[in-house]
């Protein structure tokens, strides 16, 4: 935890209480005392500075807040839905990397019972966000979508979930560099992601269709989860 | 796997006998059936093709190699070890992005006890490094060195663990875009990552005299894991 994040029920003006997990932290790894300044954060909103005041049964901090929160992330991710192992293990790493939209759907090659799995409950993969979240330092919960039925997710609904203005799809052909996923003067870019198998033609049609441009990283097909990691992190340095 | 990654004892003259896994994994997810062509590879050699002689009791593939191995990954890593569980996460990635060497190495920030793991065994790693190959259909099984002693390390060992003509640490300042870390000509990079606390500034000032120049992925502090997938991705688009 690199960034103590706050929900608004564990503050009573500027006085906020740590939770469980947060107070054990601090105590443990942090080896807060009173007066120590731990690094917070309003979760969707600023972040900030606490002065510890005291330790003993609850932690509590006295905080102070940047004006403003940090700005949205600018990459939202439409992710075919991968195994629960793999989605398990993406929900931190994309907090942390910074993701506006994530947008969970069906694909042909995505095996239907990958649906049926508490990954994809809030209350699952909620405190996995916010551990990315604290892990980078961000504040912005990225907001979840799971849309099991692709067709209409992306002739209908895809301009009401994600207002960015280019697009791109990982495809594992001789397709330009993710370098170059950033048109002059785009803001946000959508990136989708295919389940292990790649789209199927019909998919990847129906994207290009909608504007979604291909890019790739060259020939290695690697697992869903460093696809991910990898084209984020290549398209934010490439901003 | 999207090639069966073969040892020389697998096979005899063109003749290859599938191991458990991979026979188990051509019966049940590839359906291998004779006659249907498989994507194969030596370990350390030519990727082919092998064509299915018959699949009861042992799977035995008829094979023929392209004339040439496929280059070795022009990336070199040297980490900091990272907590086990960590280190675990990695290995098939690692080998999966495409990495010539992996350095291990301890540092300021690094617990004692991470050395005294398994997860450092070859007997653990090398199944991992080989299922990263098979996943991103390359043969060049990554070299690993475990040099305890970082000062020694940087100061004697490094120029014959690694022959990269240019070398970059990652540092989470203002420093350089990834991107830029291939200087005009350079042939292959080796790239340093430290531990989740950094490195501290005897290490960093060490790297920076043996030339190691700092870059960035930008204010987000990610786990180790994240970070390794995130630089290697970034340095790969970036060639």
């Amino acid at each position: 935890m690199n960034l103590l994040l706050l929900e608004a029920d564990q503050l009573r003006g500027t006085r906020a209480v740590l939770s469980a997990i947060q107070a054990r932290h601090s105590r443990d790894v942090l080896r807060a005392v009173p007066g120590q300044e731990l690094r917070v954060g309003m979760l969707d909103g600023p972040r900030g500075v606490g002065r510890v005041v005291h330790v003993e049964d609850a932690v509590e901090l006295e905080c102070t807040f940047e004006p403003e929160p940090p700005p949205v992330p600018d990459v939202d991710l439409l992710l075919a839905l991968p195994r629960p192992k793999v989605m398990r293990r993406l929900w931190a790493q994309l907090a942390a990397l910074g993701v506006g939209r994530i947008i969970l759907t069906n694909a042909a090659r995505v095996e239907r019972n990958y649906f049926d799995t508490h990954v994809l409950d809030p209350a699952f993969y909620r405190p996995l966000l916010i551990e990315g979240l604290q892990q980078a330092q961000d504040t912005r919960l990225p907001l979840v979508s799971i849309r099991r039925r692709f067709r209409p997710l992306v002739e209908d609904d895809l301009d009401a979930l994600s207002t960015a203005d280019a697009r791109v799809v990982a495809h594992p052909a001789d397709s330009a560099s993710p370098i170059a996923a950033w048109p002059p003067g785009a803001r946000r870019v959508l990136l989708a992601v295919g389940p292990e198998g790649g789209w199927d033609d019909f998919e990847l049609r129906l994207l290009g269709e909608r504007g979604f441009r291909p890019v790739s990283l060259g020939a290695r097909t690697l697992r869903t989860d460093t696809a991910c990691v990898a084209l984020l992190a290549t398209l934010r340095a490439s901003r």
